[in-house]
């Protein structure tokens, strides 16, 4: 879809801000799909200590928060009391992340960052550059462009802890990651 | 400088989609400067293992990476042998990280990050949006916009260490961030 992950720059089939933001969106989630290439379930659900999150937690994390910031911008509204009771261990991890986000494989949370990345990349190809500047309704100290970068720069912050984490698994010297 | 950290817009002072950049470096800095705040010596010399950089190194390190990127994009070279040998250690981290990065006050690295981070932003003033687009020219497959992009986001990335590190400080429950 990008012509180089190395590049930013406008994207066919976006206007050319949102392409550029898509160029960042992408080139994050690469780094994050290149940490935990090949993880097991064992290593997705391994507790570095009391009050670590797994990295397969903060895959949900990443999946949960970027839901939810399509709610937020695309949908123009906070989360439901329902919608926040069913997404809030993923949201807010802690210990009951760490108590229920955990016994699935790589491929369930590869499946469950493609599904909700799908929607955004779709819904931002549907956009205007104009939207991005737009006052969030529900949130009016944010602009459109800044919650699209946060959910790049959100996702960022985890994969760096994530990439930590990998090397200092039981048997790191396989799973060393940068 | 910047109206509200929780836009990403055109600034004044700096073509349109190079303020927009400047408003996501900046809003990482201020990440980076909470991250941080308040630190003794002692804790950002803490190693947290026999593998860890210490929050310190971490900083001097993202003091490093941006001037090298300076280089890149505004002199359009490489490292010369000499640079790479001054800066290698802050650059490359590791064992000589662990030996040497440290002695240092948060005043030190503050200071230095906002140094260069002056020249950055200063030099962005005065280029056109057109340059960001350019194809770097000692490193081909990146563009230039790429490079800023990316100032962010290795620095956000190792923010998202730093906030890890500091929460399991040998102090942790008052030197705890988020």
């Amino acid at each position: 879809m990008h012509p180089s992950p190395l590049r930013i720059e406008p994207i066919a089939g976006y206007s050319p801000t949102i392409g550029r933001l898509v160029g960042m969106l992408t080139y994050a989630r690469s780094t994050t799909l290149a940490a935990v290439e090949g993880l097991t379930l064992a290593e997705l659900d391994h507790l570095h200590d009391a009050e670590s999150n797994s990295i397969g937690a903060l895959l949900a994390h990443l999946v949960a928060a970027e839901w939810s910031y399509q709610v937020l911008t695309f949908e123009e509204r906070l989360l439901s009391p329902q919608e926040n009771e069913r997404w809030s261990t993923a949201l807010k991890l802690g210990a009951e992340g760490r108590r229920s986000l955990r016994g699935y494989p790589l491929e369930h949370y590869l499946e469950e960052l493609a599904a909700v990345r799908r929607v955004s990349l779709d819904t931002l190809a549907e956009r205007e550059d104009g939207w991005l500047e737009r006052t969030v309704s529900s949130a009016p100290k944010l602009n459109a462009h800044w919650v699209w970068f946060h959910v790049a720069e959100h996702e960022i912050g985890h994969r760096g802890q994530i990439r930590w984490l990998r090397a200092r698994l039981p048997n790191a010297a396989t799973a060393r990651a940068r």
